[in-house]
């Protein structure tokens, strides 16, 4: 309850905070993994790849760690065989409703031409 | 239809095929993460490692993925700080009912002291 209230008086740096994890569109090479269809990433990640850059890091947390594999998969298995892909997991910290702190897994899977 | 019988025919070379993926106790240092709960897996893997094995290697596939990276965070976090690990995913190919082939991811995570 304390913690809603400072949060309603920070409003926008908790508007900030909130923003990153789950849409984050600020770093352009990063593509977040959420809960639609496997191939809206694997065409996000090529359209990365193939506009110049040379690496795009697939994050995803929770659920949907298996999805980002699929990505991961199907971008070097159908499109780009000689990708070099560095895999890093992790433990995020949120905060659920009622404001109980849950760990939340991650993954991070940076592709690199 | 077809199929049914065929394997019927041949239910001894079904069975062998059947348990390889799913349930491989063959390797005493590998821990298949299924369907059950997280800490169940944490528990293999920590009864591996505190029995005198140097690594333990986690291999799931498709949805149980993201259990596997929630085990190998909980060994990491709550019980062994200092352990290594090394990640690598993959594709496994394998065949439906109706004998079609789908690709589904895997990874496979290894734990060190």
């Amino acid at each position: 309850m304390a913690e809603e209230q400072a949060n309603a008086e920070k409003t926008e740096k908790a508007e900030v905070k909130e923003e990153k994890p789950k849409a984050a569109k600020a770093d352009d090479n990063v593509v977040y993994i959420g809960k639609k269809p496997t191939m809206s990433y694997v065409l996000a990640v090529m359209t990365q790849l193939q506009s110049g850059m040379n690496e795009v890091l697939i994050k995803a947390r929770g659920r949907s760690i298996s999805r980002a594999v699929d990505v991961a998969e199907v971008v070097k298995n159908k499109f780009m065989d000689g990708v070099k892909r560095e895999i890093d997991i992790g433990t995020d910290t949120v905060q659920d409703k009622e404001n109980k702190k849950l760990n939340i897994s991650t993954i991070s899977i940076k592709i690199s031409k």
